[in-house]
C-alpha cells in the first residue's frame, strides 16, 4: 500500500486531533523498536496463537552475492525476528524493567508506528499487510483502574470518529471469539459503511494480568506486597481513512468532513485557453485577501498554469488552492469533486463584473451565488460547521435506516440475505455457535452494544432466555 | 532502541518544525512500504554495493510450531524482501508510474518513517540498527532545477540546526568516497561534538539520472522528447538528537534548547516533608495564573504528591510543570537539572512571605530572586530567546576554538594526536588516499566546506597546487 499525498495528508491530521486528545489525558509518546525476538512472542499463550500465523519472519542481516552473482540472503540470525503485529510483547518487557514501586504507575503511553500482519486478501485502508497505527498501552495498580482506562480510551475514540470524521459508531463489548488475543475482553466502536458492512473502527483491550504475568511485571504495593500490575492496550489505524471513505462518498466520488480536508476550498477559474486570465486573477485576488487569515502562506509553485497553494494554519496544514491549471474547467470541477473538498468557487468572467461567485457544496450539492465580499473566515467557519452537521445527520440516518431487529435465527438469515446492515437481536455469545453462524450466514457478532436494557428476551439460536442484545452484520 | 518519553517528545518537536520547513517549500508527505523487494535493491549498481551489507531480510511471513512445539519460520517467500535501510528504490519505483509528462514535474514528495540498517557497533541515537527519518524525494526536469532542491534543502537543514536546535554546523560537500552510494555528490551539514568528534547531521544528494535511469523514469519533454529526469533525496533522523545532546551538555547532565524542551519551566516547591504545603501550593498558583497562557490544559494526574502537568501550546506540546512530589528538594533540583530544562522556578516559606521566587537558568547557571508578579509569558519569552543566543553562542565557540588548520600531512597527524577536533587543510580528495588517511589516523575528510576562497595552496599529501581546502576529523 503506497497512501499517496492527498490520503496520507488524512492521516496526518487524524493523528494531529488524536494524538492531542491521548496527550490531554495524561499519555506519553515514546518509541520501540520494530524487530520482536521470535521468544517474546510465546510469553503469552493466546497471543500467540492470534499472530504467529501472520508474522513477516526477519532471518538474515545482510544479501551476498552467490557464485552466480545473484543476491542471496546471508548472515543468519541466532534467533528469528518478527516485525511487530502489534506491540504487547515488547512494551510488556520494558515495563517490567521500568516498574517496581506503586509509585512507578500508572504508566500511560502510546506509540505512532508501522505494523505488519502478513494478509492474504489486502483491501487498501481497511486490510492491508502493513499500515500506520497508534498503540496505547498502559500500565496499573488496580484492576478498577485499568478498566476505566479501556472505556476512557473507548469513549475517546467514539468522540473522535463521531465529532472529527462525522462517523457514527456503535460502542460495544466483543465477544469471546472475537476479542483480542491475549485479551481479558475487548471493546470496540463499530461503523455500518454505505455497503452495509461493518466495520470495526477501533479497539480498547482490558489484559488484566496476562501480560504483566507473561512479563512479569510486579510492582511493591502501598501494603508492601509484591503484586502483579493490571495492563490495557488501545488502538486505531489507517483503516479509520477507510471508513471515512466508505461513509460519506457518493458516486461522484469522495466527500471529506472539514476537519480532516487537506484543502477546504478549491477556487476554480472558469475560463477558456484563449481568455486573458487578467480580470479574473483580481477578482480572485480580492476574494482571497478577504478570505485568507493574515498569517497564511503562499507556497511558491514552479509553473505561473498550476495549483497555487496557501496554507491557512501551519498547525492543521491546511490550505485553500485556486487552480489555474489550463485544464478544461469541467475537468478541474470534477477533479476538485471527485477528491471530496468541501467547498468550491468558481469565477468566471461573468462573475467578475458582479463581484460575485458560484460556492458549490460538495456534501449536499447545493449551489449559491455569493457576493465575494461576503466571503470571510467566518463565513467559512460557519460553513464548516454546516458541512459537519449535514454529512454527520446524513450518516446517522442511514445508520438507523439499515438497522433491523431479529426475532428468530431464521428471520435473521433472512434479514441478512436481503440486504446487508446491522441486525439487533437476543443472543447468548459462544464460541462454537458464533462459528456455526458465521459458516452459514458469513455474519459475525460486531458488538455487544452498552445501550442494553434489562428487558428478558429468547436468544435467537438457543432458545434460552437472555437479557444479552447483539449486533450482527458482515464485516470487513 | 527504545526512544523514551523525554527523548521522543524531542524528536516530535523537531519533526513538527522541520515539517513545517519542508512544506512550506511546497513538498508533500507521503507513505511507502517497508518491505522492498530485493531485487529492486539491484537496479541502481552504486546503490545495492552500499546498502546490501546491512539489511535485515525477510524470508518467511509466518511462525509454525515444528514436531517439537517450538516455534519456526515458515510460508517462504518466493523472493526475499529487506526491511528500507532508505527508501530510493521503492519511491523511485512509484515515481517511474507517475511520471509521464513535463507536466507532471516536479515531484516534491516526503516520508516520516522508520529505516533499518543493520550495525554491528550501535551507539545510541548516533549509530541504531533501526531509527527514525524524514527522507525527501523529489524528481525534476532539469539538471539544475534538482541540482538547485539539492541545495535548497541543505540549506533548510542547516538553518533548522542553528535557530532551533542551537547547533552551529559546517555546509559542504562531501567527497567521492564519502558520498551517498547511487548519489552523484552529496552535500551535508557536519557539527563539532565536545568530544572533539565530527557528526554529520543531515544530507542531502543530487542523484543526477541514476536512479531515474535505474527505474525508468521518462517524460515526454517540452519539446516533445522522451528524457530521463533528474532525481535528489535529503534526510535527517533522530541523530540530530544526539547532536544537541553531544553539542550542549555539561556534567550536570542535558541542556535543552527551549525550542525542542518538552518541558520550559519546572516548578519546585522547597518543603520537608513534615511542613504544611498550603501557603507554598496557593504561592505557586497565582504565580501560574500570571504566567499560563489562558488554554493552557492541565493534565489530570492520578496523585496529589505528583507533578502537576500544564501544556502551555497544544501545537507544541510544551509544559510548564510543578514538582509536588514527597523527595527531598535536592533529588528534585536534581531531576530536572539533569534533564536539561531550560528555567527551574523554586519556591519555599521564605519566598510565600515576599511573593518572590529563585529563578535558575540551566544554560549558564544563573540564579535571579524574582517577584513572581514579574514572570509573565512576555517574560518566558524574553527568557528563551535569551537562552537560545547563549547556547547557540558557547556552541559557536566551541567549534571555533576547536578548529585548526594543517600544512602538511605530518602537521595533520600531530594536530589529530594532540587533540580530536576538526583540521582545516588543503587537500586534492582522492579515493585511495583518503583510505590511507584514514588507517594511519582514524580520521576522515568530514566535507569540502563552501566557504572555499580562490588562494591556491598545496595538497597536504601529494604536495600538487590545489585550491580546494576540506575538514578533516574524527566522526561517528
Amino acid at each position: 500500500m503506497v497512501i499517496r499525498p492527498e490520503g496520507y495528508a488524512i492521516w496526518e491530521s487524524i493523528q494531529r486531533q488524536l494524538d492531542k486528545r491521548i496527550k490531554r489525558l495524561g499519555h506519553v509518546n515514546a518509541y520501540f523498536p520494530m524487530l520482536i525476538p521470535q521468544s517474546f512472542l510465546t510469553k503469552e499463550a493466546e497471543h500467540v496463537e492470534g499472530f504467529a500465523m501472520e508474522c513477516a519472519v526477519v532471518t538474515h542481516s545482510k544479501l551476498e552475492k552467490d557464485s552466480g552473482n545473484q543476491l542471496q540472503p546471508a548472515g543468519p540470525l541466532e534467533e528469528p525476528m518478527v516485525i511487530r503485529p502489534t506491540s504487547e510483547t515488547m512494551i510488556n518487557h520494558m515495563f517490567s524493567q521500568w516498574v517496581q514501586s506503586y509509585r512507578d504507575l500508572p504508566i500511560l503511553m502510546n506509540q505512532w508506528c508501522n505494523v505488519m500482519r502478513w494478509e492474504m486478501r489486502t483491501r487498501l485502508f481497511l486490510r492491508t499487510s502493513e499500515f500506520l497505527w497508534q498503540e496505547g498501552h498502559t500500565v496499573h495498580e488496580t484492576e478498577e483502574e485499568a478498566e476505566q482506562e479501556t472505556l476512557r480510551m473507548l469513549d475517546t475514540y467514539a468522540e473522535f470518529c463521531e465529532k472529527v470524521l462525522a462517523v457514527p459508531v456503535i460502542k460495544g463489548r466483543k465477544t469471546n471469539k472475537e476479542k483480542f488475543a491475549g485479551a481479558v475482553h475487548t471493546y470496540s466502536i463499530e461503523a455500518l459503511l454505505q455497503d452495509g458492512k461493518a466495520l470495526q473502527a477501533g479497539t480498547s483491550h482490558f489484559l488484566g494480568q496476562n501480560f504483566s504475568k507473561g512479563f512479569d511485571i510486579q510492582y511493591l504495593s502501598r501494603e508492601q506486597k509484591l503484586e502483579h500490575a493490571w495492563t490495557t492496550s488501545w488502538g486505531v489505524s489507517t483503516r479509520l481513512i477507510g471508513a471515512l471513505i466508505m461513509t460519506h462518498s457518493d458516486d461522484q466520488g469522495l466527500v471529506l468532513p472539514p476537519a480532516v480536508a487537506p484543502q477546504l476550498i478549491a477556487i476554480v477559474p472558469i475560463l477558456n485557453k484563449k481568455q486573458d486570465d487578467t480580470e479574473v486573477r483580481n477578482t480572485i485576488n480580492q476574494l482571497l485577501s478577504n478570505l485568507l487569515p493574515k498569517d497564511a502562506i503562499k507556497i511558491e509553485s514552479a509553473h505561473n498554469d498550476d495549483i497555487e497553494k496557501y496554507i491557512i494554519d501551519e498547525n492543521t496544514n491546511q490550505q485553500i488552492v485556486v487552480d489555474y491549471r489550463k485544464h478544461r474547467p469541467g475537468d478541474k470541477r470534477y477533479y476538485w469533486e471527485k477528491r471530496g473538498i468541501p467547498l468550491r468557487i468558481e469565477i468566471g468572467p461573468r462573475e467578475v463584473e458582479s463581484r460575485s461567485c458560484m460556492v458549490k457544496r460538495r456534501c449536499d450539492d447545493t449551489r449559491a451565488t455569493m457576493q465575494i465580499d461576503d466571503l470571510t473566515p467566518d463565513w467559512l467557519q460557519d460553513q464548516t460547521n454546516t458541512i459537519y452537521n449535514l454529512m454527520f445527520e446524513k450518516a446517522q440516518q442511514f445508520t438507523q435506516q439499515n438497522t433491523r431487529t431479529a426475532n428468530s435465527y431464521e428471520q435473521l438469515k433472512q434479514l441478512l440475505e436481503e440486504d446487508a446492515g446491522l441486525v439487533r437481536c437476543y443472543f447468548e455469545p459462544n464460541d462454537e455457535i458464533e462459528k456455526i453462524i458465521q459458516e452459514e450466514t458469513k455474519a459475525a457478532v460486531r458488538n455487544i452494544p452498552f445501550d442494553q436494557t434489562d428487558d428478558l428476551g429468547t436468544c435467537i439460536y438457543t432458545g434460552n432466555p437472555t437479557t444479552t442484545q447483539v449486533y450482527f452484520a458482515l464485516a470487513y
